[in-house]
């Protein structure tokens, strides 16, 4: 069998959400599987010194369009958020709670998350909005809103954060497979290229 | 007529390298001239407040083997300066002394500085290896030489460096058509696409 893809990526990302639109369908392809790491950039930028793209003028102003004009191209339904970004914990918490019973649920409550923020404008910093999204996939509020707070689970996101850097990981979304990184929804046709040639 | 793509570029800017190989072939094909501009990005990075990729930890390491397997995707012949990056002053301001006598010669010599950097590993830094890349398109060496440390041309070079900034241009490849602006070699389908559909 061959070996999965591991697939980092941020609930705020912009081109994070454009990638998990796809990857399981490009995977599936090559006969891969996709293993999902919910990551936080300001956790990333801060280890590595690095400035926000929308901080940096003129840069910043591009992104926005850029992401917006990605969307249209990929023929992905985006409305750029009225507050960005966001603090996401709760939300990648609740995803790393909800991977260790089940894999494909968790990715189908990280899809709703990305929706719920570059879709519907809705606030995914809030605790409350995140327990009605997991709900919404079939999740039980109670057990999620209280396992969320857990000590076992805050610590599975902090190795999995320290994971994320121990791997190099920088940005998202990020790519590895076969060892070798992808980094940006801009690189997926490089992915592609990789996972039908074995590399190249 | 449509009107031309702009195309700003550093001359030690691996993708935009890989950007120069490319934007003429993609013009032509919808019928579009290429207006080429020669900047320098620690210029603009000055200005913009921006750190360059390379030296931002991890992102550094992961950039350098993303231009190698990009140019290898794109069929591109690449091996990694030496030394890298460098000034390149002397070959813009060569660059727009050549553009304003001929439009075509001033691409081939650009062409020529890129590929003996980025292919040869030339020090395109030194004034006497960027006369001779221009005696070698055909340019009196003599002419070249003296022309490039001219108050003309110095003022030149600065009016371009100050117009890209002030058309927001942050970084290299940048491509700018019907207002419309395209940062990097992997925006090259969007901006291929714009052209086809005129926009989306």
């Amino acid at each position: 069998v061959a070996a999965p893809i591991d697939f980092y990526f941020d609930f705020t990302s912009p081109y994070g959400y454009l990638a998990a639109e796809h990857i399981d369908a490009l995977a599936a392809k090559y006969d891969r599987q996709v293993n999902w790491h919910a990551i936080l950039l300001g956790f990333i930028f801060k280890r590595t010194g690095q400035v926000a793209p929308m901080d940096v003028p003129l840069k910043g102003e591009y992104v926005i369009h850029d992401m917006l004009r990605s969307a249209r191209y990929l023929g992905i339904p985006i409305n750029f958020p009225t507050e960005f970004p966001k603090m996401t914990i709760a939300a990648a918490r609740g995803f790393y709670w909800l991977q260790d019973q089940d894999p494909a649920l968790a990715k189908k409550f990280a899809e709703q998350v990305y929706r719920a923020y570059f879709v519907d404008n809705r606030d995914v910093s809030n605790a409350d909005v995140i327990a009605d999204i997991a709900q919404n996939v079939g999740v039980d509020r109670a057990a999620f809103v209280s396992n969320v707070q857990s000590d076992p689970v805050k610590e599975r996101f902090k190795n999995e954060s320290d994971g994320a850097i121990a791997r190099k990981v920088f940005g998202s979304p990020y790519f590895i497979v076969d060892n070798e990184p992808f980094w940006g929804a801009d690189r997926m046709e490089q992915l592609e290229r990789w996972l039908k040639t074995g590399g190249f």
